[in-house]
């Protein structure tokens, strides 16, 4: 049984905690500064309330980041700063340049991780990679769970970089799509668009209209996604501009945070408002 | 029965030439300052030599511009020169802002065309994309060939619109592929972004294993067709990085013109040469 600080229960992270509360470890959160809404996340997982940070640091042996991405270097230095001696695992999606911050303070003790797929409910569709001296540790701790644990031996930071590579295609055509949908509505032809799609890019159009309603609540947090996977490619001297511009399509779509089941006819409106409502 | 002239027959232009030559019309092409490549596919297409523009322009009464997009322009002023009174078609993969520069030329005697698909040497995979006034004199001269057209009543430049917004998913995702390949083997995962494209992506590998060789002879001209989509989304207010970033792919590609079958390996070693051999 190991004792482990989870930073923080959002549906990634609560999903997480929930695996490992069922393989027996204690999983500890920090209910200072966090919202309601964590806080029920947090009770539905059965994990442990800590008040503080100060509190529950004493308490455990691993601490866990899940967080949207701006967030994860500050929440790394939070924990530096407390008497933490055990092993960090960032698990959000920066660039290899950020985690590297990471990897400066804590040494061997970082473990570098990237999840792909969805919160993991079920078996067979999440994994977590992980790189660096301890990753073992993380992946047993997930032995038998619904996450497929992958280490990489390819440096102490691939599993950033596979994180990077992966949402790079995924939400990158995500966003491109939408903003080709956005342009044909733009020029008016959509309709033309449609039926081209329907004939020659099987089922494309098809996809276009899932695109919107799917991503509207998450288009907030992957907008600093996409600028690291900017800065992932600037890094390599690689062009950034796929992923400068899916940054910019999900600011535009930010404010539809609250809303369900939005329609592709209003996600279009949003990114045709000009850059203006970049935020 | 209607006289064309067709500038210039490359693999396209002298495909769509012998459509027309099929169809009964006389198609004439221009052999100044033309390859001898172009000559033999002019040759092979049943085309009518003449020996300059000006000797050509006299005895038509439609012309249809096919060339690369960067040199639309040019083809158009240069017929705009002569004492040509007929109908001059783009089809080419330009911006609705740069086509519009035709249209103030011509004004109603201008067609905007727009080419989906490849040459069309079998049925049911060339749509030829038409816009203006007088589209459908362009369209009739295609009727029961092996060109489907496709007549937009949307504005004047819709085809062009429609071209870009196509080009837009082909090219972009293809160049958004070749660069997420890169970067898997800059940050050295690819072997893991094999694994994982395997496993939820369906095929995506796979697909990305046939972009270099497919593209390699053609990135040359690529290059300035994402350009020219580049600046279709600028023009609308979106974002213009997706094909910014595609024409920085390709344009690094462009010197493997002339080699066939080229491996994954050897793309990936162009792209990653860094931006100092950005043309």
């Amino acid at each position: 049984m190991t004792r482990v600080l989870l930073l923080h229960p959002g549906s990634m992270g609560s999903s997480l905690g929930s695996n490992l509360v069922e393989n027996d470890h204690k999983v500890f959160w920090v209910a200072e500064n966090r919202s309601e809404a964590t806080e029920e996340r947090a009770a539905q997982a059965d994990l442990t309330r800590a008040g503080s940070l100060a509190e529950a640091i004493t308490e455990v042996e691993v601490v866990l980041s899940v967080c949207p991405p701006e967030n994860a270097i500050d929440v790394g230095r939070a924990v530096a700063k407390t008497e933490f001696l055990g092993t960090y695992c960032d698990a959000n999606a920066i660039a290899p340049s950020t985690a590297q911050g990471l990897l400066d303070i804590y040494g061997e003790r970082y473990v570098d991780g990237g999840i792909v797929g969805p919160p993991p409910r079920v078996h067979g569709h999440t994994r977590l990679y992980l790189s660096g001296s301890n990753a073992h540790q993380i992946a047993k701790l997930f032995q038998s769970t619904r996450v497929q644990t992958e280490v990489l031996v390819n440096g102490p930071l691939a599993a950033s970089a596979m994180k990077m590579c992966y949402a790079a295609y995924t939400k990158g055509t995500a966003a491109l799509i939408l903003g080709i949908r956005a342009l044909a509505e733009h020029y008016g032809v959509s309709k033309s668009l449609q039926a081209e799609w329907s004939q020659s890019e099987n089922s494309l159009w098809d996809r276009s209209e899932r695109i919107g309603p799917g991503t509207s609540p998450k288009a907030w947090r992957f907008a600093p996604e996409m600028r690291e996977i900017a800065k992932t490619f600037n890094t390599a001297e690689l062009p950034s501009g796929f992923h400068d511009a899916a940054a910019e399509i999900y600011s535009r779509m930010a404010s539809l945070k609250h809303e369900e089941d939005v329609e592709t006819t209003k996600v279009l409106q949003y990114l045709l408002v000009g850059s203006a409502t970049d935020s």
